[in-house]
């Protein structure tokens, strides 16, 4: 029994590092398919959504008969609880991910090189954000968790500064407002990936911790033990 | 302990409701405050939202709890994980709720009456789909929760509709930039509102038939099982 479930566990985990390279590429995919007009990149992304559903519920099927068969506890429950939030968390990028590759046929399909305004900048700390939080998920580092927290207020920032920009772009251009909206729709998507990264972080600071650090912004004292 | 056991379910589904009732209030004071551009109550909502998070890392407290302690199987199991993603659920909510009402301190400061366009009939399904959402828990009725299912595709529609009339809105007087934006935003909102509610009405299904009916627009036949 012991035995059986180290190993259901071990491969939850390997199922989930899975779902997390297969996110990853998607929100790297689709971000280039943007940056590069690559319209049929962009196709790839929506297509390939519908494996990271499939993955979403072979997980959450896994998970709720580890509970039920294992009554697991300790630190074997906080990993359990970890990774439902995260195959969760991992499910919702890869939504944000299509909505960037949708913009991305839009953009494509005008046939005009679009200014981009702060969204390059804002697709990379993303992909960092993302990576790391996976690999500190994967490593079970803390540390590297704490700083995917630190970068979110920067991407936050360049949200509001990309929609007081496009603000300017159609206030200077009135022929490009169907594409100011459209960035601003991708602003908000890296903005929500972001979020959700940070979701990915806090929970492994919680699963080594066994400490919740959500709303860490309104009050970083205030962590509650685990009895 | 059985007893024990059952004062803690029994309390932990009173917290949920509670927090339920909070964030319906949320939403229709921050809706009513767009519609009525009444700064205070928006002034309100932003501030209640302190008491949603304390009180989703109460029940997420309670519930890593209940799972740690009492080993719970078969419905208790389905209950409590269903508990614990509606209280993420209903926390995101909370979280748009606030979002409407920075919209609704934007609208209130021009001191003109907007054009809302689509907003308040996209506020009515939003709303009557949370309640729905919170009844079909509360009364453990997933007939009212397939009902709820079905609206999000109509506020989903209306999104889009808001944002070709925006674009309209802003073609036609150059003026309407900033409150178009503003408005595409509380679209969105909303209609991020119904997918959240559509999640707690899966929840609610999940529970009561053990059946797992995420990604139902996918493939509806496609539903598994718990072992």
């Amino acid at each position: 029994m012991e035995r059986r479930f180290e190993r259901e566990i071990e491969s939850l985990k390997t199922s989930l590092i899975k779902m997390a390279s297969v996110v990853e590429d998607s929100v790297a995919s689709a971000v280039q398919a943007l940056l590069k007009e690559q319209k049929d990149l962009a196709e790839k992304v929506i297509a390939g959504d519908e494996r990271v559903n499939e993955l979403e519920l072979e997980n959450d099927n896994t998970i709720v008969d580890l509970l039920a068969l294992q009554q697991p506890v300790a630190s074997d429950l906080r990993f359990i609880i970890a990774a439902q939030k995260i195959n969760n968390d991992l499910e919702r990028i890869g939504d944000h991910a299509v909505n960037i590759a949708e913009s991305a046929q839009t953009f494509a399909a005008t046939h005009e090189q679009e200014p981009l305004l702060e969204i390059p900048k804002m697709c990379d700390i993303a992909r960092g954000m993302l990576k790391d939080a996976i690999d500190s998920f994967i490593n079970v580092d803390p540390i590297l968790a704490k700083r995917v927290l630190e970068r979110d207020d920067e991407i936050d920032d360049l949200n509001k500064k990309m929609i007081r920009a496009v603000i300017e772009l159609i206030k200077s251009d009135m022929k490009s407002l169907e594409v100011g909206l459209e960035l601003t729709r991708v602003s908000r998507n890296l903005e929500r990936i972001g979020d959700l990264t940070t979701n990915i972080a806090e929970e492994v600071i919680f699963q080594v911790q066994a400490r919740v650090v959500k709303h860490h912004a309104e009050d970083r004292s205030d962590v509650h033990k685990i009895h």
